[in-house]
Order: C-alpha cells, then structure tokens, then sequence
C-alpha cells in the first residue's frame, strides 16, 4: 500500500490542518512510457494556498479528494520511460505521496546531482531561486548604493533575492515575522538590516533602516507592506511582483491604499511568474552552483521528516513559523 | 490694473468655486531680462486639484492667497530679455492673471505658429500631447490585434491617446462620464467602442466591448476603472497610470482591490510623468503636427470664455461637463 495527503474541503481564510486527510491508497500502476517516483522531499509553497481554492488563481484548484500536488524531489525506482532509469534523481510536480507516477514521464526533470544537493533543485538550484533571480535582479535591477527592501526575507525566495540584491551593490533591508528570522536574515544571509513587522511599525522601520528611501521593493506579501513601500519609494522604483501573500488568505480584500505614488513616484509594478521564464532554468544553475558550492550564496532549509507531518508543515509555514525553505522528507535520500 | 484668481482656500474632498477668489492687483513690475506675458488661454487640468492640496502630490501645493499656476498660452506684451520680444506667441506655467511676468523668461517656451492652432501648444502639440504618446505608444506597446481600453477616453490626454494606439492598429474602448462624451469619442475619435460608466457597469461593458480582454489599459482614474482593467486584464497587459483623477478628491482612500491580479496576470503598471520625457516633445511636434494638419488626428476643445469663468471652468471639468479640453480664453489671439 502507498500513502497520500489529499485535499479533505476547501479552506475559508487560514488554512488549517482539517482540509487535509491523510490516507492509505493502492499502489500506482506503472503503464507504458510511465515513471514510478518514490519521494524524498515535498516542497510546501505559499501559492499552494491559492490552488486549495476552486480556481481563482493562475492555475487551477485542486479537486476535494484528489492529492495535494507540488514540486518534489525523489527517486525513480521503475521506469518504462526512455530517459529515466531506476535510481535517477529527479524532481516535478507530483502528487503528495510516498510513491507516484509521472505519466509518459511528463513533467519530470533529471537531477544532475554533481552540481548541488538534490533537495536545492526545489529550491535555490531550481525555480524559486530562478523566481528570486528574476525578481531582485532582471525586473528590480539594482544599481551599487540602490536600498532594496523584500518582504519574507527569510523565506526560500527572499533569502535568495536578499543575498543576489547584496551581489548587485545595493543595501538590502529585509522583513520578516519572528526574531528568529529576522536574526538569521541579517547572520547569516548578510541583510545590511532587518526588522520583525510584528513588532516593529512597518512604517518606522523603513525610516530608520532606509534612510535614503526604497528603490527596489521585492514584493512577496501584498499588504500593509506593499502599502509602507509604496510611501518609502523613491523616484523611479521599480517594485518586482511575486507573491501576494497576505491576500490568499483575506474573504474579503482590503484592497491596497495609496496606488497613487505609482504616479507621482514614477514607480513601475510588475508582476511576474516564473513559468514564463523555464527557459533561463539551465543558465541559472550553472551561475549560481558554484555560489552555493563555496558557500558565498548561502541557503537555509528547514526540514520537516514525516509525509504525515506534511498538512501541519504545511500550515505552519503559511503561518510563518518555517525559517529559510520548509521542506518535508519523506523517505531517505 | 491686472485681474488674477488666487487660491482662497484649500477644497475637503470635491472642489467647488468657493476655492478661489478673482482679485484686481496692481500691473506686474518688468525687471532685467524679465518677460510680460499677456494671457490668452489658461489650461485646466485634473493634476491642479493635487497642488490645491499642502503638498502631497508630485508638485508643491499652491499658497492660500496666492495665483493658481497652470499652463497658458500668451502674447509678449513688452521683453527685457534677449529671447523675446514683443509679438511672440510663447507658452508657459503662468499665473491665473490677465498679464503676468516670466522672470529672466524661465520656463517660457516659444510657440511656432507655422506647426499648429496656438492652443495647441498646451494641449495636442504639448505635454499633454506628449503625455498621450509616451502612455499610449512607448509604455503600452499596443500591437495590431490588440485590444486598448482608455478611462477619460474624452480628455485632453484621453482622446489622443485613443487614436495613437487606433494608429499602432490596435481595437480601442474607451470610457467617459456622459452619452455626449461617449458619442464624441465614437464620432469624432474613431474609437472601436465607448461607454458612460455612469450608466452602466463597468465590467459589463468591458465583457462587451473587450471580448478577448484587455491588452493595455490607460489608466487615467484609477479606482473602479482600475480594479474593471485587473479582472480584464490578459496575460502579460500593460498598464501605463497617467492619472488616478478619483483618488485625487478622496479624503479617505479606500484602495485598490484586486491587485493580486499583476501576479497571476504578469501584468505591469508603470506611473509616469511627462516631466521626465521633455526632451522628446520637439521630435513628438514634428511627428503629430502633420496629423494635426491633415486632420487624420482629430482635436476638440472645450472653450469658456473670460478669466471670471475660470473657476467654474474647473471645476466643472473636475465634475467631468468638459468634452474634449477645456481652455479658458481671457483675450483674443
């Protein structure tokens, strides 16, 4: 017998731990052209959130009864598939279970485990860091002496973001939601200052820890964040869109006040998903590998062991309780 | 004796005519190298309800009891500066003021009369005209096949940036605040589809007149009509912000909903303000002002006559009764 989590009822507002069931299934069947997966690590990822809703978001809901999916690394144990072979390292959007098939192996990307852990493939060798790649550099291009400020700076993408924002010259000011985080943003990935927006007003913290205003604001949360960048803002700013956090969760949305500075700020929004750029995939590992290796781009996991621990890891980190890029082991590697 | 409107107080939400009084004061002193502008039209515009304000806007607000600023087009009545001289058609940001001075002839530009109607050298041969292009053309890209929907589709900036992109091949919507301005833009402008958001809702019209969704919005509002444009919006749509002209009366904000939409739509929105792209008006005059001519690009102006008028003149433009640009004309050309 296989293991699964699925999707138990649709969230309203906080998720919580009773839209998810855990259960027993019958194994897989591996068909013609199919790959059989036994995972090692579940990603748990804030648009998640978005997916447990019917379908309002950029990709479709999943169904009640129908297994959470999200990237995952783990290990063929059976193919049928030309280029995959049993003990090939590879990662794709698979279900939430202990083993799983990847049908005509679509989907599925071989692990070149030379170049890194085989968990960063998920992670800062993979698309959220190509996400975090896109965002503080491409779309927030910042100069020597620009202040850049991300939100989730602890975050999988954030911490990544923060640390290729500080290779770019800028002076990078991170947020985050605990005191462990916010000291872990400034140790150990080198922000120039961070603040816990909990217990700090958003507003004051700016001023003090951007004194010359925000000329990159990496937004992950939306909010009452986007809003205080959008009063910090310099001339000029250009505001990387990623994530939008804080609404996922809101019935009813507030709505973001003071749009107005876009104007008079000159202030350029865009928002951005990484699908539209897979193609920078490869040309991204092979810059940042190195980085990782000799350890001057540092990446912070934080590791949850257990498939049934998945629902409760899961809500956690959409509480912010995860520091760094919470992942789930759920077999050996 | 000269006759000026001056700011008598500041408006709490809509402006009304109680903000300004009309004054006789004495002829202004002609200094060294000092200009003597005899007004002909005064520009209104919504961006002047911002300096109304103490000074939160992208320009410093008016002083109580001094002259409203705004664009005019005037006639040298006597030069003591080396640039000028008596006879020339020049345009500037003048007082509200039958005849002002422009010290050391600052901020005053010679019209060339050859190229087009004098007034349009505040409007479609100006920075408006400008305004149009940058937003409609270098920000919104629009390509043939697109569709383009323009807020205040009547206005000044509106009505050109509407047939800009008709001209970039582009299907273009636009919305105004009566069935005559609606009836203007059809008729006069060419637009593919208009209608009056007063009448209906916005976001049945947009489901009628923008079937396949919107590729660029020109955003001249803001509010509703923004929040219409984000749930319109398609993949990867432009969304050059001109003007939010609804927030500008707003004592309490009630922000923008929906914005998680520049997320998942990859959508961005770009503020922007002429005054970065002045350099390019004289290449943008040589452009349109055979258009102009030829009458492939159409004008309207919107004329009340006498400088009494020119507070009612505002702020019934501000209230939306202008179709096309309204001028304020004080003498004769």
């Amino acid at each position: 017998m296989n293991t699964r989590i699925v999707l138990a009822k649709r969230p309203v507002g906080w998720v919580d731990e009773s839209c998810f069931a855990i259960e027993e299934c019958p194994e897989p069947i591996v068909g013609a052209q199919d790959v059989l997966v036994e995972a090692i690590y579940l990603s748990t990822d804030p648009y998640l959130r978005g997916r447990m809703d019917a379908g309002t978001s950029y990709a479709p809901g999943f169904a009640i009864g129908e297994p959470v999916v999200s990237r995952v690394v783990g290990r063929v144990v059976a193919s049928k598939h030309e280029r995959f072979k049993a003990g090939d390292f590879v990662w794709g959007f698979l279900d939430w279970s202990l083993r799983s098939v990847a049908r005509r192996g679509e989907g599925l990307h071989k692990i070149d485990a030379s170049l890194g852990r085989i968990s960063h493939f998920i992670s800062a060798l993979g698309m959220p860091g190509l996400t975090a790649w896109v965002g503080a550099v491409e779309i927030g291009k910042p100069l020597p002496g620009d202040t850049v400020y991300i939100s989730s700076a602890a975050g999988t993408v954030g911490q990544l973001a923060a640390q290729f924002a500080k290779r770019c010259g800028a002076r990078v000011v991170g947020s985050a939601g605990s005191d462990e985080k916010v000291a872990f943003v400034r140790e150990r990935c080198g922000l120039d200052a961070a603040f816990n927006y909990r217990t700090v007003a958003i507003d004051d913290a700016l001023r003090e820890h951007c004194p010359k205003g925000i000329d990159v604001y990496f937004d992950n949360v939306g909010g009452g964040s986007l809003e205080a960048a959008l009063r910090h803002a310099n001339i000029g700013a250009r505001f990387p869109v990623c994530g939008m956090i804080s609404a996922y969760n809101e019935v009813d949305d507030p709505g973001i006040k003071g749009l107005q500075a876009l104007l008079w700020k000159r202030i350029t929004m865009t928002g951005f998903i990484i699908y539209d750029h897979v193609h920078k995939l490869a040309a991204y590992q092979t810059r940042v590998a190195p980085w990782l290796r000799s350890g001057e781009l540092r990446f912070h996991e934080d590791i949850v062991r257990g498939i049934e621990n998945a629902p409760a890891a899961f809500v956690g980190m959409m509480k912010g309780e995860a520091v760094g890029k919470r992942l789930v082991q759920v077999s050996d590697e």
